[in-house]
């Protein structure tokens, strides 16, 4: 299965005080990445709602923080499909710097109805995901 | 016209490398402000849709940066409604650490429908805000 | 030990287009809380740096999502030293609105020096917060 | 003088409960534009603290809000250096979603020393910007 990879510069707006990357903005960064994989796969998040009335929630993320990024840093997120079940994607996620690895995290995505139930993902999507 | 007075601790997430409070930040604190105002009034963003099928729009915000905020400041954030039209708010709003000016802004804000099309706010919260 | 309880109102700015408090954000809520309870040990991030030129990284996070917070909700962040090192602190944390549980968290965080390298906590901290 | 254009995609994290994109975001996307300009004259941030011992500081800013921008948009930053001090920059700044204008803005940014008092614009970067 391939890895999927999206470039992120880092701004003043994702730094702190302490001079590094605010340690929840690496989760906006997994997700960045997340919709670009999608986008690839010629899915998005209006397209999800809007054609099948489905969303994603994340379930649970576990993060490592290996080393801080900082303002200018030119970051590789890698995005790997790890597995899946008819409602649920499981991906692992790394943040790196050159060959500097930042972050690294494994995080569950379920799908969701609009009553916030559990629902199978499109097939299409499913598809072109375990085929990318 | 009483002004509105709200209390806001800064924390790192406020923060950028420069070590000050990041600048689009102080429009996050003159909303917080202004949501609690109105929850003085009895209204909330989440009333004012569900019951009036209403929200707002900024349409414009003008703000001068007089001195910096740090991490741990306790800032008091004063606002003044300086004018009405049956269908926008013209707000005044000041960030202080004890006496030292931080920051001042101007906004309008625009009632509006679920079309986006400017609409008369609720008289009762026009009145409590008036005689505020 | 006694778990420390902090209370934090939901704004617009927490939010996203799903209409709820966007993930990220769980950890600045659990970040705030902390900094409270360091406050009440009578130790600030500013004067950790300023006094010991000491400051604390985020080693790891696990995140639960259980239920979605939304604008305007008052939450309940209970924090709880579970244990500690020389040089690291393990907190778990849990987000409340009323009794729902709306996610929980483990992490470590690392006290370091201005070179980054693991430092010895101050003695004083320590005993504050393991006898809380 | 030439405009300077950025492109910038909508994430999620953009956005908030009324399903557009949170209104000081849009100072964000002006930020990382003029940071790409200053970065297309050969300076960042960075650069600008390491070599100069200078930094920027948002003296006002003053926006209007045309037009929401939702999640998934691809939004152009047109941005314009409208006039200048030794000390001072005067920007002039768009956001279009296609044809459509979403904000405008313009805003004075102030070089400043480490003791945060004004201090003249490196003469290269003063150069390179008004030949941009």
């Amino acid at each position: 299965m391939r890895i999927f990879t999206h470039t992120i510069r880092v701004y003043i707006e994702d730094t702190d005080a302490a001079g590094i990357v605010y340690h929840p903005n690496h989760l906006k960064f997994f997700e960045r990445s997340r919709t670009e994989m999608l986008r690839e796969c010629e899915f998005t998040k209006t397209t999800l709602d809007n054609d099948y009335d489905l969303r994603f929630i994340i379930k649970d993320i576990s993060t490592n923080y290996k080393a801080p990024a900082f303002m200018d840093d030119l970051l590789e997120i890698k995005t790997t499909l790890e597995g899946h079940t008819p409602t649920r994607l499981l991906f692992a996620q790394e943040i790196y710097r050159s060959q500097t690895l930042i972050a690294s995290a494994k995080m569950t995505i379920v799908c969701v109805n609009n009553a916030y139930r559990p629902a199978p993902l499109p097939a299409l999507l499913l598809e072109k995901l375990t085929t990318f």
